[in-house]
């Protein structure tokens, strides 16, 4: 079976609810991917996640094709029954990882030389071995490989960039063997609106199944992310997801479904949830505060999440500042679910034609990080994660 | 409630099996106890400590004396809310941490003066503390303060340890104000036969509902543990649990169980899994091993436990290889369950009166660790303990 979209409420622009059919199971829309860069969502299991009702999860064909490799994962029946996740499952291309962590060596129009994070080894990503790979590693929806040039990137070097996608995107359908994977070419085009608009439309005359929109919410200022992604959307097919690659925020996300994108993904739920930093209705609750020291309610009061269910924030202040693995998966259950939950309520609202209203009452209620506070905390993730890709999760 | 303890097989030596009532809940004896240093058995939620079938777990004074402070355990209801675990919970005197991790600065006949390992500031056990913060914490078995004197000790040091540690054994009584928890006193005598003769006597003649002993097992060769074992446990009442403090391989439980052990405690398994080294029937598997790469077995086939149940090999290594918690997680889940499981078989074993052949069978297919490498582990795994006692267990 390969992959079918049906769109339930919206259209074109603004907020759309739909539900995704793949191979392992249905996707409501708007959602949510949590992120499993290695073949896991940082510290929880599949059961986990599942109780959360995370329908869909994210893996890293980088990550994966490096350690343990496609091919064992492959003999071992597939990603998912590797990773013991029976649901539907993303792969990206491993082009941002590529691109954006500091692992390139060499780039030309037939792919792009690395260098391996984990022993210094030297690879090639071709689009052919790049859906070789994510063939092997077996998801619902596999993403051709892009270049994604950084937000600071000239006219010229973005067009580059763009161009070379295009043809990686032509290339990534012909080598397709499977017929049971969805393929989603990526918009790609920098921060310039008339190459944003020819790649969304020369995708868009590829006819893929649905689309990756590339090289936004990396560093460049909001107003800039929604006027390009305007730009993008408007061009693109209404009867395709649209996939916006790195998003994850509360405030993002309702932007970004008012502006009608159906998926997304971020490593901040889990990311920052192993910082001690927790989702709540009104921001964030940031666990290693003294204030907690003796507060016996949960994280947030009416949360239906395993760790409001069960633990204090002082017992949780306790296992963050004792360095107690238990804190770390407690605290991700906790944000992942945040997500699950609000992705829910935001289709709701959209099946019910009341998203601009839900998402008002949401933002009168919510204190969102100071944007010079969240791009300096994603410079820092990112100049990390350039150090040492293992121990933090690849955004994708 | 105060605890209670009924015999059902068994008698002053030789195997035992048995049931110990505690306010929280049964305790089926011969019983391994995880152990749960910070409030956590590293890694693992209550439910599923809970799942395994763990009937009790303990916690370390010294620990949650420093961080977060016994006082706010107590004023968020105590140890079993704190940490969301039901059942019976012991707490161990601290006396194990301050004499062995190097925190030790002056001891006297009114108590032990000593640094945090947290901040480095000065702290004072007297018997009277000791008892004040078990109290506070409120676990259902508390245990004395004692001193436990190194293995190497000379004669005139152990005999002045354990006659301190009688001294403070008659003060933690005195001091006791809770009647809904059971004190245990704590045999100690070194290496010295006189000595053990002597503490377990005078210890029987102050009528504790149970008995730690102490001192054993802390890097003396193995016949000197099962002989001085032995002349301990002859001269404790038949009636009252007898706890061996720091046993936890398989060969060691079924030495132990053999010469009349009622408990045991060891950080063993959960360290070990921590470290990818897995307790299967044949003995041990490390999973960082390159024959598990293409692996699709569990660890070991027939095994119960939620990780076999759902994880091949292949995965494991892959989850170790790539540090996920997910594979500490996993990996500790095994070995706890492996040796609740062995636990149940050698309880039913004495029940039947098969414990000999039962204990044969399991040794016969069973490859013990090399005593010289456990015990080079064992002085590896201390000195790391004195370098940073938070990054791992500490035994009781």
């Amino acid at each position: 079976m390969i992959m079918t979209f049906d769109l339930l409420a919206g259209a074109t622009t603004g907020p759309r609810a739909g539900l995704l059919r793949a191979p392992h199971g249905d996707v409501p829309t708007p959602v949510f991917m949590p992120v499993g860069t290695q073949a896991t969502v940082k510290t929880l299991t599949p059961d986990e996640l599942a109780a959360m009702g995370v329908p869909i999860v994210l893996a890293n064909t980088y990550h994966l094709y490096l350690r343990p490799g496609a091919e064992v994962v492959a003999r071992l029946g597939g990603l998912h029954k590797f990773m013991g996740w029976p649901r539907p499952i993303l792969t990206d291309s491993g082009g941002f990882q590529v691109f954006s962590l500091g692992h390139l060596r060499r780039v030309s129009d037939d792919g792009v030389l690395f260098k391996s994070h984990v022993d210094g080894s030297e690879h090639f990503f071709s689009p052919e071995l790049v859906m070789a790979t994510q063939e092997l590693l077996g998801a619902d929806i596999v993403m051709a490989l892009d270049e994604c040039a950084p937000p600071e990137a000239t006219y010229d070097y973005a067009q580059a960039a763009m161009t070379r996608t295009h043809r990686w995107a032509e290339r990534c359908r012909a080598a397709q063997r499977r017929g049971d994977q969805a393929l989603f070419g990526i918009v790609q085009g920098g921060m310039f609106a008339d190459l944003r608009q020819e790649s969304a439309q020369t995708l868009a005359a590829l006819d893929f199944p649905g689309y990756g929109i590339g090289g936004l919410s990396v560093g460049e200022a909001k107003e800039v992310t929604w006027r390009m992604l305007d730009i993008t959307i408007e061009r693109l097919p209404p009867d395709r997801p649209r996939y916006l690659m790195g998003v994850g925020s509360p405030e993002d996300i309702l932007a970004a479904v008012a502006h009608g994108v159906d998926m997304m993904d971020c490593v901040l739920p889990t990311r920052i949830a192993r910082n001690g930093a927790l989702i709540v209705r009104t921001g964030r609750l940031n666990i290693k505060s003294p204030q907690y020291t003796w507060d016996e309610r949960p994280i947030e009061e009416g949360c239906g999440c395993y760790t409001c269910q069960h633990f204090s924030r002082a017992y949780l202040r306790h296992l963050f500042k004792a360095e107690e693995i238990l804190g770390l998966r407690l605290m991700t259950i906790h944000n992942v679910y945040f997500l699950v939950e609000l992705m829910r309520q935001i289709r709701q609202a959209i099946l019910e034609g009341r998203f601009a209203q839900f998402q008002a009452e949401f933002l009168a209620g919510f204190q969102p990080t100071d944007p010079a506070v969240q791009a300096a905390n994603k410079a820092r993730w990112l100049a990390r994660a350039r150090q040492s890709p293992d121990h933090i999760e690849i955004q994708t």
